[in-house]
């Protein structure tokens, strides 16, 4: 495992005493291309000096996310300059600050605040407005993974439509780790959600899995062959698509005339595939949404209030962070194989160290 | 041909100095299918007697649109109770009133506001709140197509996007009547229109004809295969889209962010494709326009006010209603057939007498 080579025996004041620089671990591409060929493990250096607008962060945990997968590939709508570090979410701790830094003190736990900045490293410095303070009282895995899948549910829900009490969201991938926050925030509305996921072997675990999570009806794609089923489902206010192709043809079955299609994800590789009579007769809008533009055209302030709203949540036991395998960063490889293999229930965690991997098996175990 | 039977030598005064009934040629279907063969032409009893509200008409001409044979085979959004006379739009002189109805008089010309009332028949009555009155100073042929082609244009110009000046628009089906509408009304506001057209034997006669309207560009849709020709387009505020299938991934591609695509047809008969991408990062929005439900969910107040304007191009010569091949309306069965045949330039308009035939070819001839 790697550490910073001088702050391992002084700690945290090596790095302000020392305004020279550092060692850390990072996982790192220069080229765009297949994750499992691409990435390498290395050694960067990291600046010690913090001027006065940067801060230096130890990096806790970070998950393998697809639109990491797709940036890396070089098919995401984000492409940082080679060579890059993956990783557009993670949780760090603030290790110090620059001279003039007010948003964020020593000790406080931070996400990023932009996009693909690549958390997939031990230590590293940003600028202080490249972060945002996360509260401590959440645990290490929900602020590992707040920057984007909540907050992708959370605009969805609320932007597109306005939704009251008993409406309905059908959702497909609906146990992704949007599809899982979609559940939850809406259970906490009491808004109703058709659920489709895949037909899979262990059909029988994941139904009840959302089910616990507030899951109103859950059906798999093979369902809409059986009209019984689809007869006895609410319409749907809001459709929430992650999968494009046909399988849109077959959600819009499930939605009202004058309903609203946001498709956020295109996990089929299918160009979205609607009849032109969903568009003319039922009237059924289709948009898209990317939660990096929200963040960009958004105030600092909204994306704070946001975070409040999910932290609550978060707090309240009504919205979990999804299911995570925690592997060491240095076992990389083994997390972006496991993260390609269908139908896994668990995201991929990168963990920094052996201290923050017992946090995290502790959260799980008492998750259980 | 068939004429009232007892209004032949009398005239008009027929129908109200005797309220019972007489006999009207109308084309009719008593099953759904190929209009090819479900088709006959037979005659009707008409109710002289107009009571307090209803009208007596005398149909002058009639367009043969994609939306009537989509009903007659009964894949469009309305299915008019069997048997039925097809038929969604024309012009009409109003015969005579019923003692209440102040919003017409005898001698009007008039269209009707309700859609797929059958207007593929010599006379009928309609209750007068069925009835809009058209000036007429408008050619006949302007007054038989203006129902249903200029407004959706109309609308599709005017109520998804807030278009300036130079502001560009793209469509498919260029050449329809809603196109070359489109393009007029366009050209009117001093906006610019990308226009495609599929690749066609007569391809310069078509391109020299729009453009005579006011189109900025002309290209085919062989020409998204030349990467020089796509480059020297300027993007698109909104895309028009009648075709569906794989043309609107095409069309995509001439959109700018955050524009947004009607659809109001699916010639091609495949359901829109989309590319996911251009939901999520160009932020596309795809929704659909109907005329039908337009007029449903507005006032006649604002139908009139949309007439009117429509009326004003039309007299100051911006526009010009689509060409027609004029066919009696003994002879539809001619009409059906050349309105399935491609790239045909002309659009099918059934007459219904002699007399009325002179004038439309009088009116063709003016236009050469």
């Amino acid at each position: 495992m790697f550490l910073p080579s001088r702050t391992h025996h002084l700690g945290r004041r090596m790095i302000v005493s020392n305004a020279s620089s550092w060692t850390a671990a990072a996982v790192r591409y220069s080229e765009n291309g297949d994750p499992e060929k691409v990435l390498e493990l290395t050694e960067e250096s990291v600046s010690g000096d913090l001027g006065e607008g940067n801060v230096a962060l130890k990096l806790l945990a970070a998950p393998v996310n697809p639109a990491d997968i797709n940036t890396i590939q070089g098919v995401y709508g984000i492409k940082p300059p080679l060579p890059a570090t993956p990783g557009g979410e993670g949780l760090a701790e603030v290790l110090d600050v620059g001279t003039h830094v007010r948003n964020v003190q020593k000790g406080d736990r931070v996400i990023f605040s932009a996009p693909m900045l690549g958390t997939w490293r031990t230590y590293t410095t940003a600028s202080a407005t490249q972060v945002l303070k996360i509260s401590k009282e959440i645990p290490l895995i929900a602020g590992a993974t707040i920057t984007i899948n909540p907050p992708t549910a959370f605009r969805m829900l609320y932007d597109f439509v306005g939704l009251r009490k008993n409406d309905v969201i059908v959702q497909n991938a609906a146990n992704s780790a949007v599809g899982q926050a979609v559940i939850q925030i809406a259970a906490a509305n009491n808004w109703r959600t058709v659920n489709i996921i895949r037909d899979r072997p262990n059909k029988a675990d994941t139904v009840q899995f959302l089910s616990s999570l507030g899951a109103t009806h859950v059906i798999t794609d093979a369902d809409f062959k059986r009209k019984e089923v689809l007869q006895s489902l609410p319409k749907a206010q809001l459709g929430l698509n992650a999968v494009s192709g046909k399988a849109v043809a077959d959600m819009v079955k499930l939605m009202n005339d004058r309903s609203t299609l946001v498709t956020y994800g295109g996990m089929s590789k299918q160009p979205l595939l609607i009849p032109t009579t969903a568009l003319i007769f039922k009237d059924i809008i289709c948009c898209g949404f990317w939660v990096s533009r929200w963040n960009d055209e958004n105030s600092t302030e909204e994306r704070i209030e946001m975070l409040d709203s999910l932290t609550s949540l978060i707090k309240d036991g009504k919205l979990k962070p999804p299911q995570v395998e925690p592997v060491l960063l240095k076992d990389f490889k083994q997390a972006i194989q496991r993260s390609q293999e269908g139908f896994s229930n668990r995201k991929q965690l990168l963990v920094m160290d052996e201290q923050i991997m017992t946090t995290v098996q502790q959260e799980i175990e008492a998750n259980r």
